[in-house]
C-alpha cells in the first residue's frame, strides 16, 4: 500500500497481456489509481475486480499522470501511442534499440516526456524483490516517476540514450538463451546414460555458480586486453569442446550449439590466442 | 595436516602439469607421503622443496598405496600407466567417457582397482571448498580412498560406470562454454555503445543468478515431457533471438553463437513447440 510520504498516482496501463496485467496488478496492490486499456477489453476483467478502471480508448487511459505501455510489439504499439498521446510515457514494450530510439524521437517531437524500459523478470516476478527493470531516456522523467516505478521492480537507470535498455535486454537475454541451450544440451547428453534432470541439475547449479565467479575476471581481461592466463588456456578449452561435440555425435544427439561455440573458439585459436585466456574469444566477436 | 583418526598415506602422483602439481601440493599440505613422477623431472622442484619424493620411473611412483594419474591426454597416459601398473589407480586425466571405459577395462584385466574422476575446479581451487571432484568406477576403491581424495576437493560418487565422470564433465563444461560465449557476446554488444565490462558485469551476474533459478523448472519439464507454460513461450524467445541476431549484425559484431541458438529454437518452433516452454527445445537435441 501507499506508505507515509508517498503519493497515490494516476497511472495508465496500455496493453494487458501477461506482463501488462502483472504491471497493472502490482500498481493496484500498491494503492495507485490504475486505468487500463486493452484492444480486447475482456482481458481487463480480473483487474477491474481489483479496483482498476477501464478506459474505452487509449486516449482516455493516457489522460493519467503517467502512462505505461506494454504491448506485444512495436508495430502493435505505434497506432496505440499515436491515439493516446500521453504526457509522460514509460515504454516497456519489447523491441530493439533502434525501435526504442524511434519512439523516443517521436515522443520528443510530440512534447511527450519519454522513458524506455525493459523488464528483467517474468510476469510472476513483477512486484517481487527478484524483479529488476532497466531504464533509459529522460532522467528528469525517470526521477519524477521513480517511486511509482519502484512498485514494479528495482529500477536501474542506464543513461539518457533511450536505446540502452533494449540493448542491455538483448545482451542479458542472450546470456540466458546461451546458458539454457548449454543446460538442455547437458541434460540430453547425460540423459543418454539414463541420468535424470533431478540428479544432474543440482550439480549444474553448483557449477554454474562457480562459472559466474569466473565472469568478473573475464570482464577485466576484456577491458584491459591482457589475455595472459595461468589458469585455463583457450586451446585446452577448444580441445574440450571438440570432445564434447565428438561425444555428443557418438551418442546421436544434436550438436549445433556446441559446434558453433567450438568454431568460435577454434577461430580465436587460429588467430593466435591458443595460449591466452577464454576472454580473448571476444576478439573474434567484436 | 593429518587429523586424529586419519592416516598418513603413501600417494603416487603421475604428471606434474598445473593440475597434477596442485594435486600433489594439496596432498603434501594435508601431511601425506607423496611420491611424484613427471616426464620432465625439473617440474618436480617446488614440490620436492615441500617434502615430496621424486620417483625415477612411473613404476617407482606406482609402488605407493594409491596412485593418482593426471597427464595431459589419454595418449600420453597409456605408456605411463602400462609401465606403472599400480595397485589402486585414481585416473584424473581428462578425456571422453569412451577413453575412461577403455582404461577401466585395461585396469580390470590387470587386476588394478580403478576409479575414474574429473575435477570441476581450476588448479588454484584444488584443496579449497570450491573444488568438487566427480568419481565413478569401483565403489569399494572409492570408499577406501575417500579420505585422501577429500583433501583435493569434495568427492561425489556418480556410479560404477567409469565413463560417468567424463560424461558429466563434458556436460558441465558445455554449460560453461555456452554461458561464457553468451557473456562475451553480451560484452561485445553493449561495448558497441561504450558500456564497459565493469558496468555490465554486475547486471550479468544478477541476471545469471535469476536464470539459474529457472533451470530446476526446465529440468522438471524435460523429465515429465509436459511443456505447458504460462510464463514464457518458446516463440517469443525465438523472436527475441531474432532481434538479438539482427541487432548484433547491424552493429557489425559476430553472430555465430546466437544464430546457432536461434536456429535450434526455430527448429523447435517449426516442430510445433511455439506455445510450449523453452524446455521443449530438448526435443530437437536428443
Amino acid at each position: 500500500m501507499i506508505g507515509m510520504g508517498e503519493s497515490r498516482k494516476q497511472v495508465g496501463v496500455l496493453g494487458l497481456g501477461r506482463m501488462g496485467a502483472a504491471l497493472a496488478g502490482a500498481l493496484l496492490e500498491a494503492g495507485h489509481d490504475v486505468v487500463v486499456w486493452n484492444r480486447s477489453p475482456l482481458k481487463a476483467g480480473p483487474l477491474l475486480d481489483r479496483g482498476a478502471r477501464l478506459a474505452a480508448t487509449p486516449e482516455e487511459a493516457a489522460s493519467a499522470e503517467v502512462v505505461i505501455s506494454c504491448l506485444s510489439t512495436y508495430d502493435a504499439q505505434r497506432p496505440v501511442l499515436a491515439a493516446a498521446s500521453p504526457k509522460v510515457l514509460v515504454n516497456l514494450t519489447s523491441g530493439t534499440p533502434a525501435q526504442a530510439r524511434e519512439v523516443a524521437s517521436w515522443a520528443s517531437a510530440e512534447g511527450i516526456e519519454y522513458v524506455d524500459g525493459v523488464i528483467m523478470a517474468v510476469p510472476q516476478g513483477i512486484g517481487t524483490p527478484q524483479s529488476r527493470i532497466l531504464y533509459g531516456g529522460s532522467r528528469a522523467a525517470f526521477d519524477a516517476q521513480r517511486e511509482v516505478l519502484s512498485v514494479l521492480g528495482e529500477p536501474v537507470f542506464l543513461g539518457e540514450d533511450a536505446g540502452l535498455p533494449a540493448l542491455h535486454d538483448l545482451a542479458l537475454l542472450g546470456i540466458m538463451w546461451s546458458t539454457m541451450a548449454g543446460y538442455l544440451h547437458a541434460l540430453a547428453l547425460v540423459g543418454t546414460e539414463g541420468v535424470t534432470p533431478s540428479t544432474f541439475t543440482p550439480m549444474a547449479l553448483s557449477w554454474l555458480s562457480a562459472v559466474s565467479g569466473f565472469l568478473p575476471g573475464i570482464g577485466e581481461q576484456v577491458a584491459s586486453g591482457d589475455y595472459a592466463t595461468d589458469v585455463s588456456a583457450l586451446d585446452i578449452n577448444a580441445a574440450g569442446l571438440g570432445l564434447l561435440v565428438e561425444t555428443s555425435r557418438e551418442r546421436g544427439i544434436g550438436t549445433s550449439v556446441p559446434s558453433a561455440v567450438k568454431e568460435l573458439f577454434d577461430r580465436a585459436v587460429a588467430a593466435g590466442h591458443g595460449s591466452h585466456a577464454i576472454a580473448s574469444v571476444i576478439e573474434e566477436i567484436r
